[in-house]
């Protein structure tokens, strides 16, 4: 009899749910939904609940009546205390002490733990993904932001004062562009998704040629990163190197990052990662410029191997290991 | 009987020696001497040798015979092998795959260890200094380089690779000024003692109003940082204004830093700790500037304690720990 654990990813704009099993492997019964919004955290916590409840019974169906559900990983943006399961702090959400444990506990009537979301997809990288066999991953996730997430030794890693991982809000060009943290020249900016439509739109003020305006009939306002990447796929050569400017930032921020915590890999995971070579060419080849190596030279910088589903593994993933700490 | 390790402190340009009591406290027979150049890795091992066998003797004076020296804990520059103890890379002294566990050893008829001299410093800073008391601490010290050292619940913390901690790599300005290292925009041009130096003659090429001039006799070259204190504590202001934006790019470096690793303290050591206010002020206004904040409002940003002692003290620190973990 195999023993199952839902996974729960809760982002700003898509909830995700899957069961994973004890011993790792695909997510099953996934189930993916925009996020309601307007409804305060009751409307989502209730969605998410639907849908563990959901996608237990299908499990049920599929891997039959004995298939046992021990309980749900859910990955939570913002601040956390563990310990009790509270959302602390999430300006995305709009949460602010929001026992989340307690309440898919509730609801769902399973065992409940909750996690930073960026370090669940680092988790789910590490122990399903691309960063499996390392001792040490550094995951970021390029998305509306740049979440960081740390794991050491098999286990997340938040830091002493449980805030760890935040690579967004590096300094990476001081004085530079303004970070909607209230900063200047934080990674965050020039290599998320916003900050690479955004950096679009600016060189196109100045008539630029590309093909980007005809992608979107003109509006620019409706440019994101994805029409950035579908751009340079067609080979417009200004998407292309906006990308490249992107990768290049994004590659000052590893280079910090690493030299200064000394993981074995960094998996680099979120929409960009289907730009593929456009992206991570020039990451590549902007690691490889001269700077200090010996950190860099012992890490190796990879995409994710789980796209849109790292967060609910790695979910699923930090319930096992919280709940039966000898697997870690 | 009271029980001693002697401190060892390997610099490009000092070399520092001192015995300090297993339970912590001020080094005692404290000597320094300048760093031999020209006679290659024996001559400075022999001096440091020289040095330890100098400082058990005073000790035995001072003490009583029966001051038990139980072995030699020594801090140096670079990457190392600590299992065996060989410095494999210091470009600094100019050392690769030195033994260098082993010639003390067998030079002082006591048992050594060996670690990198940011990761002892910042463990003194720790054990014996400012950073009493805080469960993980991030020790910058700012010298003729950048050197930086993590200890995490009271141990030296050297990332999978061996190679954390190396904030001075930090890209703080991208594109910006050239690092020894072959990189640009590395914090360590900027808030190194050579980059404040630099820095300030740069900005005297213009023409500029300032005393520096007077104070190294029209030689220009001669400045360096601690001419730079010199003068802005003289009420020079634009030598002021140089040691206030190399301590901004030390901010930046310092939020990138805490925001990746979550420390609850953050040790400011080196020469520019004499400046106090001067480096200090301006360093605490630019934390204060909007920024992300949870891990750095969690964060406490402090002068070393322990100038000058800082790498003995935490080298006999880790003697300490190593030969008797329980301790730690």
């Amino acid at each position: 009899m195999a023993e199952w654990i839902a996974g729960v990813d809760i982002g700003g704009t898509t909830l995700s749910v899957g069961i994973v099993a004890a011993e790792g492997g695909r997510p099953r019964a996934l189930r993916v939904d925009d996020t309601p919004s307007g409804g305060g955290p009751e409307e989502v916590v209730d969605m998410v609940c639907a849908m563990v409840r959901a996608a237990v019974d299908e499990l049920a169906r599929t891997e039959g009546p004995d298939a046992t559900v021990a309980g749900v990983g859910v990955a939570a943006p913002g601040s956390l205390d563990r310990a009790r399961g509270v959302v602390l702090e999430s300006h995305n959400l709009g949460w602010f002490g929001l026992p989340l444990r307690d309440r898919v506990q509730a609801a769902t009537g399973l065992p409940t733990v909750v996690e930073n979301d960026a370090n669940c997809a680092a988790y789910g990288e590490w122990w399903q993904g691309a960063g499996r066999g390392f001792r040490s991953v550094l995951g970021i996730t390029l998305g509306t932001g740049i979440g960081g997430g740390i794991v050491m030794d098999g286990r997340p890693f938040a830091g002493a004062t449980g805030a760890a991982g935040e690579i967004g809000h590096m300094t990476v060009e001081f004085g530079g562009r303004r970070c909607t943290c209230g900063g200047r020249g934080c990674l965050e900016p020039y290599a998320s998704g916003p900050g690479i439509a955004r950096a679009a739109v600016e060189g196109l003020a100045g008539g630029t040629r590309s093909t980007l305006p005809e992608l979107v009939a003109g509006d620019l306002n409706r440019i994101t990163a994805a029409t950035v990447h579908q751009a340079a796929a067609g080979g417009d050569a200004y998407a292309a190197e906006v990308l490249a400017r992107a990768a290049q930032m994004l590659a000052a921020g590893i280079t910090g990052a690493v030299n200064l915590l000394g993981p074995e890999a960094v998996v680099v995971m979120g929409g960009v990662t289907a730009a593929g070579d456009l992206f991570f060419g020039p990451l590549a080849a902007e690691l490889g410029r001269p700077r200090f190596r010996s950190a860099l030279d012992a890490c190796t910088v990879v995409p994710g191997a789980l796209p849109g589903t790292a967060g609910v593994v790695g979910a699923a993933g930090v319930f096992r290991l919280r709940t039966d700490p000898a697997r870690g």
